[in-house]
């Protein structure tokens, strides 16, 4: 079963309007249930908090109006108690302020949507899931490298001058598990608002931190951010539920496009997680075990990596549920090819480029996998790098 | 609470990329919770399987995996069960055929999407959410207008000749409530093969016939068709499952889409479902009593119509969830604000065409409202209407 999800961390195929078919969407079609995977970036399912999720289902289900019809801004109850955890946070915030959506990727779809045709910068890497819906909403990207405490900001000025909009992982970014220093945000933040431009700021990791919680650009700067937000690594995927948290001029032309598109986010659910949410202190027992956890599996994937793969060189992220990171000279395309032919998968660097450069980087989620297929997972890829010379993995 | 969604039957706004605001949209801010509503295709609430539906949620819920990313495609085991009722219905269809998505409202988007920019063969009038999701994907809509049996053939045969795209509602269609001939069904679908095109068959309401049901005209041209199922009307709208019926090789291309704009229809619920529909005898059950039931509003409606509203002229539907019809000398869009004031809401014709034509019609939902509710609402209407010469009603 496991493996059936393979790739499912919002991370797909290419074909769209102009999109090529994705590699890793063709290595998938090669995979069974027996595969390892460091791919996808899949929750802990043993960590989901099915207990109390099940009781709310069963007392929600006792009221007939939980299945009909709901608003497409969202099931009121639930936007306040996001809009809540916001203020909580110091970033004050009103129901008005937020659209529920179908996961963040469907916010990733209404907002580009909305901006169709426009110029926008990106991360290089970045979510690939990002930039197959900008590509299907015309968006030209434009794409800065990211350094390691986030984007070059004079090359993310040069580029912000002219689009006036930004998508930014800001919080363990996907791919790279990079999180951006205080000082960075605060000159983004800047720069966004000296252009008087927009952000998208897409944050479904920021709860999953191992120490601190890092402050917002969007918090910075609230009428020129879109936040977007996740139950879906926090609490379970299958949820759908993701949001939009923008001033409410912002968010009031993109109800039209949620409305068109599904008329609302799954009312059931909704209903679900404001009852689930109602105790509070369910949430922050849940977030705080699930941080501790997920910071054990980095530190114990981190160890078996240094012992498997001395010579992959990556930092340890600082929350989220990636370790990204570079050989030397191994190209990872070919790598994992070769790796799933013995029964493991990973995503090599390159899917997360717009362009066919930096061949020997991997990403590995590290939240997913037992202990066990981390040490015989990373032990089999030793094993075919140790063979590398007959199958020609140099760069 | 019962107002709170007066519109929501996919009945919504027009501010899309070239849209205007919907004059519906304006009316419905003027409304409150005790405003008398036949204006959106509400189900009845009462109605709902609460019970059976939260005993799968409360059995579903006991396994994890429930909870973890599913699939674009959908939950294959839900999939075979919506395929097994195409089967058993005659209509030969695998789960391979079926698409799963986020009510058949984004089953709208993610075809139109695919097709965008092309041209598209539509009735007149037309379920408001499909016209406004067609002109956000650019499509350029041919009207074509219904008659009694279904569309005027020659007149269909004439557009279609050049969209080779149509988008038809052949049973108790939305506004109209009209049924297609089996006659004009095969003639349709003829024309659809003749000139290699494609039919977006709407079928929400199919399986809420009060006497027979009808053949569809996808299962006459299996290569031709996409046909889209809901369970929104049926079981009920909250869950948003709806689902796309087509051949493989039409199927295949949307799923990128879909990745791309949600990643995949909410899982759990999708688990819910499949454990309510493995007892098929509930379903079967449900669906009997739906029928009859809806069949008695609906009498009960015409009757009280017949009654109050003598001089409105339409024809009993054969199913689903509207009678539609005009009145001689009526202005209804200045009517529905005369009554909205009096606390009585209804859908004017205009809002189903693409023109500013056809001043004198009406949808009236009779699913939503209560014996009491129908009687105090029609007897309001038509003391506005006796006053009419004051307040300008006349067309």
């Amino acid at each position: 079963m496991k493996n059936i999800f393979l790739f499912t961390d919002r991370m797909f195929l290419n074909i769209g309007v102009n999109m090529k078919r994705s590699f890793i969407r063709e290595i998938l079609e090669h995979t069974n249930s027996e595969t390892i995977s460091f791919a996808g970036g899949l929750p802990d399912a043993s960590l989901f908090p099915n207990k109390a999720l099940r009781k709310s289902a069963c007392r929600v289900l006792k009221q007939t109006n939980v299945l009909q019809y709901g608003t497409s801004t969202g099931y009121e109850p639930l936007k306040e108690k996001i809009a809540e955890m916001y203020t909580k946070d110091g970033f004050e915030t009103t129901s008005d302020n937020i659209l529920i959506t179908s996961g963040s990727q469907q916010a990733l779809d209404i907002i580009s949507r909305f901006h169709s045709s426009k110029k926008i910068t990106i991360e290089s890497p970045s979510y690939l899931g990002a930039m197959n819906i900008f590509s299907l909403n015309n968006l030209m990207q434009d794409s800065v490298m990211m350094k390691k405490s986030g984007l070059d900001i004079k090359a993310f000025h040069d580029s912000f001058k002219s689009t006036k909009l930004a998508y930014l992982i800001p919080d363990f970014q996907n791919p790279t598990g990079i999180t951006y220093s205080l000082k960075k945000r605060e000159k983004i933040a800047n720069i966004i608002q000296k252009h008087d431009g927009l952000i998208i700021e897409d944050s479904p990791y920021s709860k999953l931190y191992f120490k601190k919680e890092y402050k917002s650009i969007s918090s910075m700067i609230p009428n020129h951010s879109y936040h977007l937000g996740s139950f879906s690594k926090t609490l379970a995927p299958a949820l759908r539920i993701g949001w939009i948290r923008a001033s409410k001029e912002l968010i009031q032309p993109l109800v039209a496009y949620k409305e068109a598109m599904d008329l609302h986010t799954n009312g059931l659910v909704q209903s679900l997680l404001n009852d689930y949410l109602s105790n509070q202190n369910h949430y922050d027992m849940h977030m705080k075990l699930l941080r501790k956890k997920y910071n054990k599996k980095m530190q114990f994937f981190s160890k078996t990596l240094d012992k498997e793969l001395p010579e992959f060189v990556y930092k340890k992220p600082k929350g989220g549920m990636f370790i990204y990171g570079e050989f030397l000279n191994i190209n990872t395309s070919l790598l994992v090819q070769e790796c799933l032919k013995k029964g493991v998968v990973f995503v090599p660097g390159i899917e997360f480029y717009t362009d066919n450069k930096n061949r020997n980087q991997i990403r590995f989620n590290f939240t997913n996998s037992s202990k066990k297929d981390v040490e015989i997972g990373l032990n089999i890829i030793r094993k075919v790098i140790e063979k590398r010379v007959k199958t020609k993995l140099y760069v």
